[in-house]
């Protein structure tokens, strides 16, 4: 099965506690595709402007990501200025959205006919706008973040309603569902309709809770973390191309593809920007694999 | 297999977002021999004084924990008084050492041919001087907080030198070891001489780490937590107890040891005090501990 990739590209300036990067490539949309190319044909679909090196994309093209979406307008591609001081919580020192403001996802004759659709961390009525293109689709997830849920909640709600699969972590879960227990508010959200909810807990795993399915995945023990940035679009990419690679949302697929999603947001916070996540072998990252499952086997 | 518990016991009056108790029965001591209790015999060493509810001694010896040396001093019992506001971390607002400022653990005889022992978070010179009495046992554990590693380093470091297994949370392993990461920090501790470190990540669960083993397990999934006081405790009665019953430092007996403790650990964050500890079965707690090994497996 293929996967369309829809989110953000940009170029992000980073400082964590352990280093620096100036404009480098970043954004869900290439996080999320360069995760799952590992497992599957993957669709980036993004904008980006005159001034995103070509080497980037060249660097798609080499994980053999389909760039038809990929739309390149007159201006200056989206950019991030970010700080660490805490691994948790991003500092946001500058955001210029350029063309990025006008983002406006037309999916091209291509994807139309995708099986499968990762949905990143973009205003709702855009997802919204992606999901009522391709008709083809299997199974559907989103991404989302607080200040979507405090700013467009209705839109929110009905990208919910229609998506199979939300990535989520606990303090925008306890924020959409207005609930103090993640556990509860887990039980808000899948009322509303998806069949599954992937709650993400950073450097402590994630677990996957759905009406028939509670699993509980440790994060991939990583010594030295350099740039948290991409972690949760590397985690969702993973998990959504091993998805599309067996087909099936089986209970046992879908505590592989958390693993695997595991393993892809590990490798991305072992360095800066898409430095280790785009040079892997898919022998290693199944090793990895077997190593978390091993961890984890009473 | 036979377990000595040595610790705090003190009334406590804590008040957190959902309630509030007064003079509860409470100290590590309590909490670590209650949750032993239900898979080992125990034997709860600690001061108390005279104004020390007959209740309370009566709990204890319904659970059938030997009590030859609860020392009753004349004076008070020993008092905290704190308040959460979040859950992971308690503020003092008052301590009333009473007669536990003058602890001084003497090992009554029925508990000098123990086979196995937990030190609870108490002053690290009390911790090796119960050592010193017990000449029988096969393996020892430790737990500790900041202020000791803060206070009384060189002290600290003869217990762990000396003792086979150290529970310990994140914050206290990093300062401990004086390193950023917690696997680093994890294979300090271990080259000083412990066979095992059992890191404690709260509502996150705990791992395992030792030179042959790394084991992840989950937190039991709590809707609604009450009073998180004493679930370090009680995780570490109910792993020292459940090895206790099996005899065996093996790699199997450990994982599932850590499995009970977690069990234990959410009983006892359920309700303020020992009010859902101490009021179980054992039917039920394995079955609790079934249902967390189907949340974890692949």
């Amino acid at each position: 099965m293929s996967l369309v990739i829809v989110g953000s590209i940009g170029l992000d300036t980073i400082e964590t506690p352990v280093g620096k990067v100036k404009d480098a490539l970043g954004g869900s949309a290439v996080y999320g595709a360069i995760a799952a190319s590992y497992f599957t044909k993957a669709f980036t679909v993004g904008v980006v402007g005159s001034d995103f090196p070509q080497e980037h994309i060249d660097l798609l093209k080499k994980h053999d990501i389909c760039i038809d979406g990929l739309e390149i307008k007159d201006g200056m591609t989206f950019r991030w200025v970010g700080k660490y001081e805490n691994w948790n919580q991003a500092q946001t020192l500058d955001t210029e959205l350029n063309v990025f403001g006008d983002f406006n996802p037309t999916l091209p004759e291509s994807c139309l006919s995708c099986n499968s659709l990762l949905l990143g961390n973009i205003h709702p009525d855009l997802q919204l706008k992606v999901l009522e293109q391709i008709k083809s689709y299997k199974y559907a997830a989103a991404d989302t973040m607080n200040y979507w849920i405090n700013g467009a909640r209705d839109r929110l709600d009905e990208v919910i309603k229609r998506v199979d699969i939300v990535f989520i972590n606990e303090e925008e879960l306890k924020l959409y569902a207005r609930e103090k227990s993640v556990y509860t508010a887990a039980e808000v959200v899948l009322s509303k309709g998806p069949k599954l909810l992937v709650l993400k807990r950073g450097e402590y795993g994630s677990v996957l809770i759905s009406d028939e399915l509670m699993f509980f995945a440790p994060a991939y023990p990583i010594v030295e973390v350099k740039d948290p940035t991409g972690a949760g679009d590397s985690f969702a990419g993973g998990f959504m191309g091993y998805l599309a690679q067996v087909g099936e949302m089986t209970q046992q697929n879908l505590k592989e593809a958390c693993l695997y999603g595991t393993v892809m947001a590990a490798l991305n916070v072992s360095e800066f920007s898409v430095i280790k996540l785009a040079n892997h072998s898919f022998e290693h990252i199944k090793l990895m694999v077997e190593e978390l499952k091993s961890w984890m086997k009473i």
